[in-house]
């Protein structure tokens, strides 16, 4: 019945299952401030970015699992829960905050994703190939910068809010190497083919996912 | 740059324009019940549903506009709050009668399309290949029909939650007749390719709609 390969690498599964997790939430983030949205444009392209994050979802668990439902459930059941705290700390007063939450928070975990990938036998190939090249026009961002570029006062509110974002996001990932030693050994190896001799892993890390950071928030007009 | 044909027939862009916004519509309402859902698998069930809403919509726009959610949004905008009413009047208290509320609401109005998609030139058959056949088995009928099964209490209050909803919903065709003569026009076109002779356009379409919600609510396992 499935059409994947029949012995997936464990650190693959783990890797999908945690980035299959966080494209589904990010479906949920940006189909809720879809179902809000100011007016029907707007409304359209989120609920079409939406039904983006799930095509990449789609793509990736189909590296490690057959199709339907409950092969996707098992191989995020070990995230279940991973986003509780976050949410809970990042419980946005708007919808500007919601949409700018669903931008960031997907970005760094695609970001974390796409680095870890590199760790993988193939160099993240496989992986990159599922997800596509990271985006720098998605439609979320050209509605937030448009948002942004138009009120001041809104512009520091949300770059305010964005570190908050950030802050919290990046505080996940050494709470989800600890949790899962398959994706610590992918930001070993994926360290190793790195210059940087200095820092530590986790350092080498969120040095990289800052800066991506830094550049996503230049992308929506905002300070990081 | 778009593929439309050059030109739709006005009839099928009024009718894509409903059916597409009640599309958006039910993405909006079963990617809520994704985001509350009780489980992972459920999450994921419904994530999908809301997808495959987006998957037709997306289709149907093709038949009348180019890619993209500026189209989108042209083609849908003479329905844009033409639920606002029915949801007020719909608002559910848990998140059973939320998803019952997508099932049935959604029925109808796809039940309501097909028919007058009967009355255009080609018989329906364009936009019914756009939309595809009729689900008996959709994901979110079988959620709901498992916890039906598991509850006599649930079961029976969902049974008076889905005779509120169908009232509101059928109540809606006369003022959507009423309000867009180009359905109205359909719909005198495909009651001429039927054989009851006594009835009113409308009571004849809303005594077809009521016979599909009866089946839909049987598939369910609840009274109608």
């Amino acid at each position: 019945m499935s059409q994947q390969p029949s012995t997936p690498d464990p650190a693959l599964t783990t890797l999908v299952g945690l980035a299959a997790f966080t494209e589904l939430a990010a479906f949920g983030l940006l189909a809720s401030r879809s179902v809000d949205a100011p007016d029907l444009p707007v409304r359209q392209t989120l609920a079409t970015a939406a039904g983006d994050a799930l095509g990449r979802q789609g793509r990736l668990l189909a590296l490690v699992v057959g199709p339907g439902a409950d092969g996707a459930a098992e191989a995020m059941a070990p995230f279940d829960g991973a986003l509780t705290d976050f949410d809970a700390r990042t419980t946005p007063s708007t919808w500007a905050e919601g949409l700018l939450k669903s931008v960031v928070g997907l970005g760094v975990a695609q970001d974390l994703c796409r680095e870890l990938a590199a760790g993988l036998p193939d160099g993240g190939a496989g992986f990159a190939a599922a997800v596509g090249e990271p985006r720098t026009d998605d439609p979320a961002t050209a509605v937030l910068a448009a948002a942004a570029t138009a009120d001041d006062v809104l512009s520091s509110r949300m770059a305010l809010w964005g570190r908050r974002v950030v802050g919290e996001a990046l505080g996940l990932v050494p709470v989800l190497l600890a949790a899962h030693a398959p994706l610590a050994a992918l930001a070993s190896h994926a360290r190793e083919g790195e210059p940087d001799g200095g820092a530590t892993v986790q350092a080498w890390l969120v040095s990289r996912l800052t800066a991506e950071h830094t550049r996503r928030m230049d992308r929506l007009g905002l300070a990081a």
